[in-house]
């Protein structure tokens, strides 16, 4: 099931995507969809609708360097082990939201991601019981000042600032997440390509690394990295994001205002 | 002021720590302390009530190396630019609670902060305009796991595990927060001792460089750095951050069970 959120006519609901011969509709769901939830049978097109970011997180933890090629390109090695930092909930926006280029950067690059939504509460998750805690899958674009991200060391305002995280265009619950093509185009050209298979660390070593550390939230979202061909984003550019099997989360760049 | 959150027969309230001949009493308030509120004049002393985080903040910004004795005990360069990294919710514990030695460590160190409590939404935040969106100061100890920090790059897991961020005991409204002797004690050893007027850069610097970036809320909390003397912590020490004209945080550690 794809589950979206949305705004239409001021008010925020989830509602389940579904084709229909005039279009994709909305089924808005009744409940949360983290918890039991049934389907109205209310429809609403797609069209009609802003999509909101899908998921309400409490942290965002993202990846960096999880395919050997993107870690080659920016002349990094391979790490030892995951490195794994925060993005902010404020930084979060929704497919069709714009990316405002921050001030003290003059480089900001996109990087596509495989973003795993988190569903149950949980700590020190066993690699065989992974799959019980993930809730599904969206796209994520990891919004980087890169030349604030080799200044600063550490990468709050790098990958944190508002805008910087882009999440959608929903989250699909059914996909095996393991070989799926990734890429990125800006204003209709390919940027980056890739496909998940080539990660260092998969999925279940991810949720293993970062919950013998911290508890994750439903609602939380890890970034799992990005591949090759990261690049620079510019005032006007519309940049997006298609991962095989969820969809694509487009955003367009502007002046901060 | 002095505004505690608490925790008594299983209610959670805001109260105003004042002083009384019979010992310190909370004042429960009505409202919300960031908003309108008031006294409601019911008073229950404060060794009957369980402590809480006395801020639930949407984020904790902390900074690196912003005392020059300290970057140089563990061999760093003051930096150029300010070291911003994020501890998540999940990290925030209050005064009395146990900071859970983590499994991933052999070497968890203690960092005595003062903490910055942010009262307002905003952005952009201009110099003169500092004072006006800060709340007020907390404890803070920001609890790292060295060796891990060491090993990860980034500091997602080393300095945001769960408990690593104990924040209390309750936050100080009315305080010039330049010039106050910060100190840490193991087992009532004196371990660190600085003064906030060590720091490189100012709560000033930090507001303007952090909102540059991204926007604060009510309740988010900035650590400031930690002063000389960091040292280890083992399974059984009680860790106690003072800082004058605030009071003292103190926390056990533990075996995480």
């Amino acid at each position: 099931m794809r589950i979206a959120r949305f705004s239409i006519d001021g008010n925020v609901a989830f509602g389940a995507v579904e084709d229909t011969p005039q279009g994709p509709v909305l089924d808005i769901i009744k409940g949360i969809p983290y918890a039991d939830f049934e389907l109205s049978g209310t429809k609403v097109p797609l069209s009609k609708v802003r999509l909101l970011p899908p998921v309400l997180p409490n942290k965002v933890v993202a990846i960096g360097r999880n395919y050997a090629e993107h870690a080659k390109e920016l002349g990094n090695e391979v790490p030892e082990v995951p490195v794994a930092f925060f993005k902010p909930t404020t930084s979060v926006i929704g497919s069709g939201d714009a990316i405002e280029y921050p001030s003290f950067s003059n480089e900001l690059h996109h990087e596509a991601e495989l973003a795993v939504v988190i569903g149950r509460m949980c700590r020190e998750v066993p690699r065989e019981r992974v799959k019980d805690v993930i809730f599904g899958y969206t796209c994520a674009n990891d919004v980087t000042a890169r030349d604030a991200q080799q200044r600063e060391k550490q990468w709050a305002r790098a990958k944190g600032f508002d805008t910087s995280c882009p999440l959608g265009p929903w989250v699909e619950t059914d996909l095996d997440p393991t070989d799926l093509t990734i890429q990125a185009t800006v204003n209709g050209e390919q940027r980056q390509l890739g496909r998940t298979s080539d990660m260092i660390r998969s999925i279940e070593d991810l949720v293993v690394h970062i919950t013998e550390a911290m508890t994750l939230l439903p609602g939380d979202v890890i970034l799992t990295g990005t591949p090759a061909g990261v690049g620079p984003l510019n005032v006007g550019d519309e940049v997006a994001v298609t991962i095989e099997g969820i969809g694509t989360l487009t955003n367009k760049v502007v002046k901060r205002g």
